[in-house]
């Protein structure tokens, strides 16, 4: 665990904890390519003398038995660092187990870049030896903390990087959610349901479902309505300081996730608690990275003109 | 000018000035209406032992010349709070006049409850009278100040309230803005214009052209883009400590504008930037108000519904 | 059944259907109260020597024994104009089980004015009076048919007054839809569904999910993703001649239903046939009633300002 | 002038016309690039004995003396098929001219594909031979006819291809509009303008401002406000039998332009009528052709995804 200090020297980095993506996607890396890569990887840095240890399922997964594995407590508590090597979602499924030990995170992807592994398979070695040499940018992210309560006892408690969603069941209809916000009441909304997205979420769902991008280092939350019955409710941005009550009060089935991961089926009167965790992840980019860099490349801006031109 | 605690008594406000909107709307109130309405406000004050003066040009406006008068500096430096009686408008210019001064303000409407003139008219009195005695929430709003440099050399220099605004010309044709946050580059964008929003500015413009609502807490800045011709330039919410740059780049003709009044033609090469004020201007409502009692009530949430129901 | 002929006479209307909504809205008409007005109804159209008669449901759940009660196909057969009492959902249901009978459909709404229901309970019986006499405009509406076939077999088909709608189930994730139009592959879309409507139905979820409005008397069908994955997946409005196919090619869970009544769990392969249906609806209205009217009325066009103003 | 009749045959096309844009992208091809094309172009179709012309002002530019010149009138008698070289802006224009000569259209665009230049010069002989030998899909494209009327005096007429925008002017401050539809009244409107589309239009400055997608043989026009004061004044789609007014009543500063090209300034009480023209264009594209080819290609839906991914 580092301390929250945000300049990193060559020897920040002394234990190295590497995690790949259980299945590598097949149409790009087979399991003998991500094996070969987490192999590079690890000599690599063995080499210049750090301490590499892998996640335990992924030293199972792709047989990399002559390294050290560690359950995820364990890297917690003993790495300065984690390497993983997947996409976004396998980044951010790690990001939210680490979250309360504070390893900075370095993403690596597999595939396309992606919004959180901004550096790719082919050319990582050079760009990891600069960072691992203190040539990094660094950033926090915020992650929400979910809690799901049922006549007033707490039935899931558990963290989101992205998102926290409450939306309707299978069959048609709407669902109706009363909103508070630090005790205020905001609406009673009628829609498929509700985002509320970190930073980090606004590029996802959020922004599907019409929500704005938020800069990560903004402390902000957005609560973005899907197909609202009301035109007028629109995404709405509140500081982060902000407690978010959403009541089940209508609609005939509905449930929540956190992050898409944990689903739970809701109950007419079931709340829903958002807040800031006190848990932030730390991101490690190569020197110079901007957030901005990503967005464009992931959303094209500049790139193709996507409407008939009317530039004179 | 008051002290930044936000704890207030009966004591709190002894000098109060009183603005009125010069043109009053003639569909609502007549110049009689308000001149009665001020002098009301003045008398009741007054017998509470206040000193009650007016802004130079209300008094003149509606013939209070048994009122003391002063200009805006020395009510800036005198008052301990600022009575706004007009809409949304009238409350924007005063609000941007005071700001150097930190004068707080009650926005007190016309006609209908505005988004920031929460008290009416007609049942005025004892709701002033609770607020004067000290029964107020307060809440600092954020200003921009706005900057455009030509050839390196500052042409224009002023705060705005809701928005600074770039936008196309007369013609056809588009604007090409090339946007810096921070120093890095964001995109080069075409479309109509761009918004840069406060929180305040964020149920203005920025609403019409598809920006999210900004608590008016959050530490934020949203850029709207006007009818941009790459679709994936969505909104996007900054930190309100960043500095954005906008360099016109192309298009025949544009122009900024600071909270829709003052207005300058753009050359290429021209340059808009864009940052918090150091000025913060003080809200104060009745004890108990709720921002989002305001935006229910303004944006009709929970009324009526819009679209054919589908709640089962 | 009465001819295809758009013009009306005192005579075109001499047997009467009337139906009204099984569960009247408990916070507005009581079951006595619609009782009375049914009879009111019906009472004065006996009295100008028209046959007038009840749906079986609806005379069975007002206890309106001393009238004739018929089925729906008894009534598509014989009746020359049918009166719904209730709200647009009654409408549609009614709407969509006569359209195979050509019968024309006067709407009466219990509550507030809806879409399709633009007569009041209140004061209803001069203005039935006038349009049994033949003062009526008529305006037809579209109808689809939609038809659900898995490994090529029909599995369902059935009538959608106001839209298709396939959507995700009540897990997380999306569903991927494969869509031809005419024939010409479309796209592969990845979203929580896909709503096709009428034009009917363009004022209902379809305007939810961000889609635009369609004039009734405009021969299209419009496709709208909800919560597309491709920022660039916008509503697209096709000539109702289209026939358009969609298959389940992806996601862990979804489902059809037709107009929000008949719903059905789809497989990977499933595919969704939808068309025009030859059949079409016949409403009539007050003489000089315009659709754009009530939009105005229904979207509060021109009504409120709902964001800050900007007119100078 | 060719019959209405859609299938072609290698008889049909015997005067062939050229045209190409009179400003090469310099980025892109040269003039004499340019020059090369076309006269490769010529000479190919003139050893199948075809007559070849070229429109004088791009024989002019071009320096193509050794060919037949005519003008556009000349062009609009004889030819049985214009090529157009260039972007959607030339074909736009050469359309919106041959129009009332029902010339029908093929697009070969100088750099990327274009909404209705979908043949790209590199590869372009083998698929006019194909073409001009009969094998070729055809479509008509809607024009709208625009009016410009001041107090009842008409002041400028003319066709649009892809929209008439009215829009406001240099200043802040929106326009405000009254529009009927049919002599309906539909809304009064207070935004930055006004879009009025066909369904060609509808891939351009429409869909920047939040329209839909119309298909080319939809009988539609779409209205599409830009940046409404109120929130509910969505795009709407009419019948393309539908005459539109739209009445200036408020705003300080206005203008009406037709396809971006011919800008007028405009007064309160001016009336722009707007109806579909009486021409239409038909436009050739190579066998096989679909229009959701290119909304695919252009749009880059089912090849990037822009959101993270959600998909199970």
């Amino acid at each position: 665990m580092l301390p929250t200090s945000h300049s990193y020297t060559a020897s920040s980095f002394q234990t190295i904890a590497i995690f790949a993506k259980q299945k590598p996607s097949e149409t790009v890396h087979s399991v003998d390519d991500i094996t070969h890569s987490l192999t590079q990887i690890a000599e690599a840095l063995a080499k210049t003398g750090r301490r590499v240890v892998f996640g335990s399922q992924t030293a199972e997964r792709f047989s990399l038995g002559s390294y050290e594995a560690l359950d995820l407590a364990q890297i917690g508590e003993l790495a300065d660092v984690a390497i993983i090597v997947g996409g976004d979602g396998t980044m951010l499924g790690i990001a939210r187990q680490l979250a309360p030990y504070k390893v900075p995170l370095i993403g690596i992807n597999q595939g396309r870049l992606g919004f959180m592994t901004d550096i790719s398979l082919e050319d990582m070695m050079p760009v990891l030896q600069d960072m691992l040499n203190g040539k990094v940018s660094s950033e926090k992210r915020s992650l929400l903390q979910g809690t799901l309560t049922r006549n007033g006892a707490v039935m899931h408690h558990t963290l989101a990087f992205n998102d926290v969603v409450l939306s309707r069941g299978s069959g048609s209809g709407m669902v109706e959610l009363c909103v508070h916000v630090d005790g205020h009441f905001m609406y009673n909304q009628r829609s498929d349901g509700l985002i509320v997205a970190t930073p980090t979420g606004s590029t996802a769902y959020s922004l599907s479902a019409g929500g704005p991008l938020l800069h990560p280092s903004l402390s902000g939350i957005v609560l973005v309505p899907i197909a609202p019955h009301a035109l007028s409710n629109r995404p709405i941005v509140v500081p982060d300081a902000s407690e978010i009550v959403i009541e089940v009060v209508g609609g005939r089935d509905s449930n929540v996730n956190f992050d898409m991961q944990s689903v739970a089926r809701l109950l007419h009167g079931d709340r829903i608690i958002v807040k800031r965790s006190d848990h932030a992840v730390t991101f490690l980019h190569p020197e110079g990275w901007s957030y901005y860099d990503t967005l464009r490349e992931k959303l094209h801006w500049n790139e193709y003109p996507s409407v008939q031109g009317r530039l004179k």
